[in-house]
């Protein structure tokens, strides 16, 4: 049997179990099962009716072309417009972004995964904050770096280590600190004193500090996020440094319920958006324009109807009032933190030891009524293999009912899988 | 000042000339200039109807969605079914291809850097044979993978050389040979005979064959193109090596003129589909559901209708007719080889050292009443220095006249240019 031969990164890849437990989802539902899929981000609100008045324009003209590598001019111009106009609506000060600091990518992933590719080289490393979003490390694995992770703790609500703590990570190997907030599975917003310290750690170190902000605008908390394109550290030197190790990670996915679109920003100085771009341009050569006119229509569409985006908010706030209201009442003994942005909820099982087998048998072996709920096991949103076994990350992307019921499902599952657990538990006791 | 820390890679990188031509040729376009870009391989062909009718069906349905990571199962199956009834309806053996078999990526360009990120460690090395497409060699450079070419002559139609000569090229770090064919671009269609020879030898030395596909509807002479899936060792132990070792690339971009929708093909057995699939996920996380359908729509269209291709190709016989005639008639000194596939023409100045100087002068210095053409100097698709020089690549991108019209005015530069390096050279010699 012959076996084909592949580079050493492509071995440290593997499917994210959020994709594995959706591809089982998908083979429940195809067989005419109810599967509330709650594993993934992916909401069933139908996307911005805008989108579909944007690409129709273009779709009409037959004329469907390349792109320069940097992105449809227009789709940047539209950006940089819509992200000052969200820091001046909140009369907040931040850098003015202007078209040549935007570069698009095809989705916030490939953001990531372009500046990485240009950044590291093999062995180099990258520290982000646990819990974070796991395909970070298989984005970094393709440019041969390694993820370090910060331990941070849900009893602490998540708060930054001290300084001393933060530095004992730093190696000479390290290139960048990689943070996300809102925090994707946590909710969690960084607070402003956070972020600059961050920054100023980064200055120090000269190390780039990259943001990921897709989540900048979900907000089902009571405060606003904070970007780092709002810091300031007071003195011009400090901040002329500052802005040229800060890359920001963008995305139209979440704010128009458009996951399907594969559009992400970059937003930097030059010349780093450049390469970042010539990356891109050596990854896909560029990104399709019939997306980007439908997401440049997007955004325009919000700088003047704002209220969409709360809208939107309001739709996920009830959702998590439902669902907290139902882990309360149906899983009393779960530990659950209130998230701020985002919309996922972290739920941690005491009585559990291993919720991967949990979730895989409520899946595959549980149905109430004929429906079935899928979970995403918070195991890979650690490094540390001892952090998260015993939590799932659960998506708020059904309605309120349906979140309910939901969560009632996995309740009424729990218990039947401890009795199966106690099953073996006791065969296992006869047999020896 | 601060110069930001880039990878080794990103080093190598940089814009394609073809880009760069592009650049300058919006530029003047949006100064309300006109200018016959003949620069890119982009079609000003409507796209196929079809696939206005897919994306709106999807568009309408404003659920817009993550997709597996190996592409819609809707598509993979109708790309299959496609591509087995290409060769059914030509009444040729090839090997029959599976949905499994499929995977989807965002262009043939993402297609290759995702097998050169499979198969390739830094330092590694793939072969080509020049003339080749050059950013082949940057797709290469994103997996740290070093591009090798086997030169080819124009005097000898660029026939393959021998195997001792192939031979010659392959050492230790040679994961593969890659093959354009039809070949952008000299048109040239490789034979059956040279494609067994390259399929034995990727065989007995134990590494991939890669075959860049995306012109294989194109056919602009009068004999059809032989894909990589039709080749036939009449040995089972080879044949089964040979198919353990094959990855073909495909696209829509080309034979539906859709250059923007960014949607390839991978075709390969497994392992090997899995694991380029695998940095497919962590490159791009999945590819636009909308573009998919879309294409899917398109690839059912031609099934039912293959006269589409028909028109296709009549339409750029009409535009090869009129080149090569404007060729002879205006550019009398000039080398020209008629491609049989694709759609460019490789024309060779003999009476220029620098057509890399002749290219900007006529985009930039000339018009004739108010019109200008953007060329492509070909030096970037040879990797040997000395070959290319005096030569530039057209595509047939624009109507009969217009292409007509072209010539003429690369005619009328010509001489301005000749004239203009002339009053150089007696200026330089007045100052010595």
């Amino acid at each position: 049997m012959f076996e084909p031969k592949f580079a050493e990164r492509s071995k440290l890849l593997k499917p994210s179990s959020i994709r594995q437990m959706m591809a089982i989802a998908k083979e429940l539902l195809a067989q005419g099962k109810t599967v509330y899929e709650l594993n993934i981000g992916q909401p069933d609100i139908p996307c911005i009716p805008e989108f579909v008045d944007g690409i129709m324009r273009k779709a009409e003209s037959r004329q469907i072309n390349y792109t320069p590598y940097n992105g449809e001019t227009y789709l940047r111009e539209t950006y940089a417009r819509y992200l000052n106009s969200y820091f001046d609506r909140r009369g907040v000060d931040h850098l003015v972004i202007d078209t040549e600091n935007i570069l698009v990518c095809a989705g916030a992933s490939h953001c990531l995964s372009n500046i990485f590719l240009t950044i590291c080289n093999p062995g180099d490393e990258v520290l982000t904050i646990e819990p974070f979003f796991s395909p970070y490390q298989g984005f970094l694995a393709i440019a041969g770096g390694v993820l370090k992770a910060i331990p941070t703790e849900a009893e602490n609500d998540f708060a930054l280590p001290s300084n001393e703590v933060i530095e004992s990570y730093i190696t000479e190997k390290t290139k960048a600190i990689l943070i996300n907030t809102p925090n994707n599975p946590s909710g969690r917003i960084m607070s402003y004193e956070e972020l600059e310290r961050l920054a100023r750690l980064c200055v120090e170190h000269d190390i780039y500090l990259i943001s990921d902000e897709v989540y900048r605008e979900m907000i089902i908390g009571d405060e606003e996020a904070v970007s780092v394109l709002q810091i300031d550290l007071h003195d011009d030197e400090l901040n002329e440094k500052l802005i040229n190790r800060m890359i920001v990670v963008d995305s139209a996915s979440k704010t128009f319920s458009l996951c399907g679109v594969r559009i992400g920003f970059v937003i930097s100085l030059q010349p780093i958006v450049n390469t970042i771009a010539l990356v891109n341009a050596h990854t896909v050569a560029c990104i399709s324009d019939i997306m980007q006119y439908g997401v440049a229509s997007c955004y325009d569409a919000v700088m003047w109807r704002p209220e969409y985006i709360e809208e939107f908010r309001g739709i996920y706030r009830e959702r998590l009032e439902a669902t907290m209201e139902a882990i309360h009442r149906y899983l009393p003994k779960c530990i659950v933190s209130r998230p701020k942005g985002a919309f996922y909820v972290m739920i941690k099982f005491p009585e559990l030891e291993d919720v991967n087998e949990f979730c895989h048998y409520t899946l595959e072996h549980f149905n109430m009524g004929g429906e079935t709920v899928a979970l995403t096991p918070a195991k890979n949103f650690y490094l540390d293999p001892k952090l998260g076994k015993n939590e799932v990350r659960i998506a708020l992307v059904v309605s309120p009912e349906k979140m309910k019921r939901s969560i009632q499902i996995v309740s009424q599952s729990l218990k039947s899988y401890k009795r199966y657990k106690a099953n073996i538990d006791s065969h296992m006791r006869q047999l020896l």
